[in-house]
């Protein structure tokens, strides 16, 4: 449980388009024979370009099934600014404050899904990009979270044996970049950008977390910034 | 946990259109201030039907919020004949099998979406009509699948104190007949037949099992069979 043992035979790897999420798809790639990618538009504000990085990374890796799905009644429901017409920070910095861009329990929904892929596909794990230590305080990117997660999939799911693998849960952002960098991840084609779908802000908490990775990798960003 | 004792504030209802959900929302009726019903559409062969139903107990119950929601590309994803063109029995009543109606993790994609819009709402309990004893073999309608996706909601949700309701989780077909006569519950619109949108067709499993529950409690069923 959330650890990678034994070489997987075929995973579903949660893509958002997030570089976290294209560092746990380059861990899965090495350690899975079989890869599956699963993307969900939410009607968050940079949909589209997720989308394109996905599109990107299926060429990339190479996946041997995709899926895109649609829940735009969770962008609908409302509850985040990630999903709203306005992005305004409320600091996801500040320590024991949940930021606005939390999406009301979005990778339960999500895990839930791609575990019903699992079961009709005959995946035996499922991976996703969270990370707790060096993140936003966000309650459903929690070990804790997970853990919970893994029993209540073998509790009702159809098979018993799907993994939870969650490889990057305990990085720093800087070690989650070079992670990437050793497995050649292609970070051009991940996007992080709470805002804009061509050029990223450079403004937002979420490009500045990603600057301050990078930079402290010591590892140049491919992609372009608004001057 | 699972149990229904103080009042409920805000109670969020899975309403199907089925007699189990229905006869939950009349329970949820009966010990919550205030109502929510959300329904899915996810490529059931009924889901016209169903959606009617629903709309008839909206009307009914007149819930405080309403929330229907589209998942097509559950239906789409296969491994269920309750989604597929064609429905075949087999056979819901052998013991230890799981019948092909049975839809990939279903439960747990309704369960976080009424999470997600508990959350939303400020709703303090989501209640779902499962029934493990008297029921299909599903895995994700046990006791012990709920009591962990409510350690999940737990660790996972903004707000720690959203409670997990299965009202009829330990009852059969039989009382559940019962209690919802006792509450006055509209079972004129409640749908339970796999495979027709008009007349309940009799024949296939959850006809039977509905039928025979009318017929031990003594009750008659006012919807209408196909002769």
């Amino acid at each position: 449980m959330m650890t990678h043992g034994d070489k997987m035979k075929r995973s579903i790897v949660l893509l958002s388009g997030g570089m976290d999420s294209l560092v746990t798809a380059a861990i899965a790639n090495r350690e899975s024979a079989e890869l599956c990618f699963l993307h969900a538009n939410y009607g968050q504000r940079t949909q589209r370009k997720e989308l394109w990085c996905f599109e990107r990374l299926c060429e990339f890796y190479r996946p041997v099934q995709t899926k895109v799905i649609d829940l735009p009644w969770l962008g609908r429901m409302g509850g985040s600014s990630l999903t709203s017409k306005n992005y305004k920070s409320t600091g996801d910095d500040q320590p024991g404050q949940i930021p606005n861009t939390y999406v009301p329990f979005r990778n339960a929904i999500l895990i839930s899904t791609a575990v019903a892929w699992a079961e009709v596909i005959d995946a035996d794990s499922v991976w996703i990009g969270a990370v707790e230590q060096d993140s936003s305080g966000y309650p459903d990117c929690r070990a804790a979270f997970f853990q919970a997660m893994q029993a209540a999939i073998q509790q009702g799911s159809k098979v018993a044996n799907i993994e939870l693998v969650t490889p990057v849960i305990n990085m720093s952002k800087k070690e989650i970049v070079e992670q990437g960098f050793e497995l050649h991840a292609p970070f051009i084609y991940s996007w992080s950008c709470y805002i804009a779908n061509e050029l990223a802000c450079g403004t937002c908490d979420s490009c500045l977390l990603r600057q301050k990775a990078f930079l402290s990798a010591g590892i140049s960003d491919p992609i372009k910034y608004k001057e």
